[in-house]
């Protein structure tokens, strides 16, 4: 039996991916960014098909990689990372510079940035994987650390979106402690589902200063719901 | 001017990816595999054509990715990080086991491992990019954290090998301090060479417990070479 849980183990980082122009924009977070070749310098973005922005990388055969800081704010997760652009402007009030492509660059939150233009779009089944030739890079603030996916799931305690390619449904993992069962906590300002499930901390157990991963919301923003929504 | 000091900023696991059977196998270091696809869930692992595992994953159409501790033994980068297979023979004593593919799974320095069937193959310019669906995949030792590109690069004072992804020639790379001149010191024992102008310690900085990335012996095994080899 596949242990699903074997796929946390693989190292990602967690990027904001961009595309559009000043008029018309748009981006999203994701953790699948690598670079595939040195000469010339390629990197690979995937995303899934159903994404605003994965149109608007073909159309604009461009696209920024910003690269999060650690200690980003929760409330770019909510934006970037649980909201689609179809029904929202995720770019209003960021503060974005504009490549020589003429794509946007999210600098909030972020440490250092990657601009390519688009040479390939794979079809790899549900996402797209875009390679992109590096056309332009710099850091913002060599002193700050990257921000990885194993830190934003253990420290964060973030879940992967259901559209990420890293999306695991949690009836695939085995449960680590059969008793007591499960619980589920709901934000009252956003929403999210903090599922013990998913989770390896009993909500009870987590600090008082942790907050919602989507909108930054406290603990106690936070009501306990029946286990059958 | 494109900073390439911002690529480092991208974050990435380290994986032994091996190909081939019982009679001829081969496996090699690489930092750029990732899932693409939740559903099914399909992984990509980059590979430079002239790897001799490239044509191994080809011919067998399946392979393995092993992923890293962080404690992993200097000994394993030298024997699958920078050594061809095409005159050694690196699976030599490796502990492996065998999936329901029939390709090798390393265990040794690893805590957990993915199988996967190819399923495509994607040219991308010096590289080919192999997306594989998963058929297998467990942990070993869920007490030990995956091994990062980061920490091998400051920690372990690892340099990715030429035909890597991820490789950049130093003399793209923005000098941090014009004096004194980096040196260079070569392991007496295997050759590596510690170039001051791709770390960012000098050699007489490290401490006196570092060791040589790729055969393990001591500091004290390097002798300072000329700046023109």
């Amino acid at each position: 039996m596949i242990n699903f849980e074997a796929l946390f183990k693989i190292s990602y980082g967690l990027y904001i991916v961009c595309s559009g122009d000043k008029s018309k924009c748009n981006g999203f977070i994701s953790n699948t960014v690598l670079q595939v070749t040195s000469e010339p310098a390629r990197f690979a973005a995937c995303c899934n098909k159903d994404n605003y922005t994965a149109g608007l990388i073909q159309k604009y055969a461009a696209f920024s990689v910003s690269i999060m800081d650690k200690d980003a704010t929760p409330e770019i997760f909510g934006r970037f990372g649980y909201k689609s652009g179809k029904d929202f402007d995720k770019m209003a009030g960021m503060a974005l510079n504009y490549g020589s492509t003429g794509v946007p660059i999210v600098t909030n939150d972020c440490i250092a940035f990657i601009e390519c233009k688009l040479v390939q779009t794979i079809d790899v089944g549900t996402h797209l994987l875009f390679i992109g030739e590096l056309v332009d890079a710099d850091i913002w603030d060599d002193t700050k650390e990257p921000l990885t996916y194993l830190y934003y799931r253990q420290v964060k305690k973030g879940v992967a979106p259901k559209n990420a390619p890293t999306y695991i449904d949690k009836s695939k993992l085995v449960a680590k402690s059969k008793e007591p069962l499960p619980r589920k906590y709901e934000c009252t300002v956003c929403g999210y589902i903090y599922d013990e499930a998913n989770e390896r901390v009993r909500f009870t157990d987590l600090p008082e200063s942790w907050v919602c991963p989507v909108c930054g919301s406290k603990k106690t923003d936070f009501i306990e719901i029946s286990r059958n929504i």
